[in-house]
């Protein structure tokens, strides 16, 4: 029985990172299919509306899991915050299949003015999937975007770390998920240029496959030549493990023990 | 007596249903007229005001309904969450009748730049009002519109139901309208390419009436020529369900039982 | 005794309401100057800074007086939720002197801009104090500019007479300020076209009568050369009273007898 | 042992206004870097992530110092709060080295960008790190600039005391720092004209003295040739005292007496 409530409680684990995940991409694909494709908006429309992305999946997913959907959040909640271990990977596995089929719906649903914008499937509109260095125009190289996907998910673990720590000033009235957001608008505004901010490992693969099975061949390599698929997967785990390590030797060690300093329980 | 009570009570529910409505396209309508016809503002000012839209017109008419505003909500309501299915047509009707007025306010207040930009009164400020596939320019027709309107309304519902559902993570504070708000905003700014993002029968139903009543003779078809005005209604409501339906099946049915899975309640 | 506590009380309300205004106007006269005379932003910068200026106007006043802010919220706090009515006149003052003053830090600290700009005071930068009927180039005369701050300002109060009303769905832990400055954003993204959205008489008399005083010879008359200072005064007076009541008549009225009616307390 | 806790508990505070200021700063110098390098976004963009900035900042610190982040405003809490005037010092200098770290890391991840833009380092892209008057480019002096540096700062503590202060408004919640952050969004788009909204010491000479160190020979001056970089220093802590001591006049003497007048307490 409690083997069978288990395994029901991870399904809907699963269920909720793969559906929160979806939601996140949904909106971050789309806002970059509609500024590149339809020329609708801007760069900061594309900020707004990851940032709007990643609060509203924090809020389909947030009872249930505490919506990680992001493999270097999971890996640093595993590391400092005792998420178990063995989840880590099925975790993983829903976040980027989440990213998968919302890469697929966005595809699909501009499909008309993706075709319209690059009939080429270039990276021209590669870019509404899956990240470049520079975001393909800029002199950046995949040095440069691996250095800044650490620092960019460094800067995202640490603040994460802040806002969920309940020893910190963590906001209440459920309204957690609307600060992360405002995190990530703060992301895309300020460390966008080298690496196009994946700063998670699932929001960049999963939508990348998606677009190189759709008919971008071109997927796994950026505008040099090199592949670079790997650097918004490296980058980001390494970040994130830093700046979830700094958090803790900087900021949680000096804050009163005794107090639980676990995530935000849902009904905060 | 209680007959009596009822009906006042259904009165009260009508009226803000209609003001909530009204609120809502006052904003919507008005910051189209705004950018399309004196040119303040662009395409993230339209999906600003609109979220602020309808983030007032929930507030408005919060207490007393819950705020659907929105025949696609209302039904999604009563097919899941025990909405009684005689209010339904008269809540779709006061909607419906909300919108209407306040475009007809929008359009007698920004009769002057109307004129100025659209003497012709064709689907150039006709997209004040009511949506076209494609804005009117893209080369996305009828059925992609269709297509559009299902995505983006099963979005809608879909968060929408992860919202206000307190089993989920809520914001409460009374909140909850200003991340339905940054929602909408999020839709607007992602998936309003294709069809403008009616994702609301009454909001295009409504308003595109007016501009017929008001010398819009074009109002019911799109720029190819077919009649259009029908996907705004049929989309959102298959869209709605869709999205309703699985958010019950991946996200609530996982959430602790006896827990309440109702609205939020407007003193929580 | 009591007579000097009242008038001590007295003091601090209306040092609250002209403090209040002082810092919604540094923020909305210097945020027009910013862009018009630095071009430093656009329309939308605009609609911002107003909002986020009345929002902390609100906190700074917040608890000694509810904020008014405004004649035409303190005409219809007399009106319909029994603000005394002695006090009225006083605090239309100080909330006019609040404005003046505040318009004169404007100009003095935006004094090099301004000459740079528009070196003969002329209407192109009289804008940065006070509102012109279609903002001085869309083709909107003085009866469209009343008719919009009627619209306009019956909108404020039917909105912010829902958000302070504890009975309906009034945001809490002290944030009903960060709402209602989303409703000015909104009022400004979709309301600003036919005459700047005064809908604040002391917002617009007090700087108006400040740039009079410091050059500005044209200040009173509009593009056409009619006298136009008067329609920012009786529009948002007439327009206020008409959303007020109608708030009370639609809306309040059908919510639960034996609540409170009254504005949000500072402690909710 | 009381000393050594004291010496711990100095040591964690210290480390708080260091990486609140760096988070601060890694956004504030993040995003002009990538509008005025790379040219992603514009000034509204600069006034959205600086004020995101300032908000993680505040989340980051919160519950350890209260986050000042700026020596204006520990003088400021010093002066009227109480505040200990011999951590007045040590918080300065933690402030301005997390400002300088910070610096260093933008100067290192946007070191391709600028090296493309602004090949001989000059102020067009000094301005990524520090301010000028009329940043650089719009006719005002130094003498202006200290004006608006006074005039900005004293705007900026006016406010916070009030947002801080329990017996007036302050929001609950947890969500003061997001306020906050919106305080700093108004004062970019109303108060940049003419001196850069540096409003903060060490925001200013961290950054300056990192560009110094890392090639940028002219920092210490502005456009004119002139020794500009104490304005920015001079001109907030003149202003800060201005606006604190304003508003203890103006509106705190006038709240109740017996009720907490200190900063929001973390678990508020």
């Amino acid at each position: 029985m409690a083997g069978r409530e288990a395994r029901r409680g991870l399904t809907g684990e699963l269920v909720a990172e793969f559906a929160g995940t979806m939601v996140l991409i949904l909106f971050g694909a789309g806002v970059v299919a509609q500024v590149v494709a339809a020329q609708l908006g801007d760069h900061d429309s594309i900020a707004w509306a990851w940032g709007i992305g990643v609060m509203l999946g924090v809020y389909v997913a947030g009872r249930t899991t505490g919506a990680h959907l992001n493999p270097a959040v999971t890996v640093g909640f595993a590391l400092f915050r005792g998420f178990p271990w063995p989840k880590v990977l099925p975790y993983v596995v829903a976040q980027t299949a989440g990213a998968f089929v919302a890469a697929l719906i966005v595809r699909w649903n501009y499909s008309e003015v993706l075709a319209m914008a690059d009939p080429g499937r270039t990276l021209k509109t590669q870019i509404v999937f899956s990240t470049l260095p520079g975001n393909g125009t800029l002199p950046v190289d995949m040095w440069g975007g691996l250095r800044d996907q650490i620092i960019g998910t460094a800067i995202l673990l640490f603040v994460i770390f802040a806002l969920s720590d309940t020893a910190n000033m963590a906001p209440s009235a459920n309204l957690g998920p609307f600060v992360i957001g405002l995190l990530v608008v703060g992301i895309g505004m300020s460390f966008g240029t080298d690496a196009g901010y994946a700063i998670n490992p699932a929001r960049d693969f999963g939508p990348r496959l998606a677009s190189f099975l759709t008919g971008y061949g071109g997927a796994w390599r950026d505008q040099y030549g090199e592949l670079y698929f790997w650097v918004p997967i490296v980058g980001p785990l390494i970040g994130g493990v830093l700046g979830a390590g700094l958090y803790q030797a900087c900021i949680a060690r000096f804050l009163p023990q005794g107090e639980d300093r676990d995530t935000v329980k849902p009904s905060d």
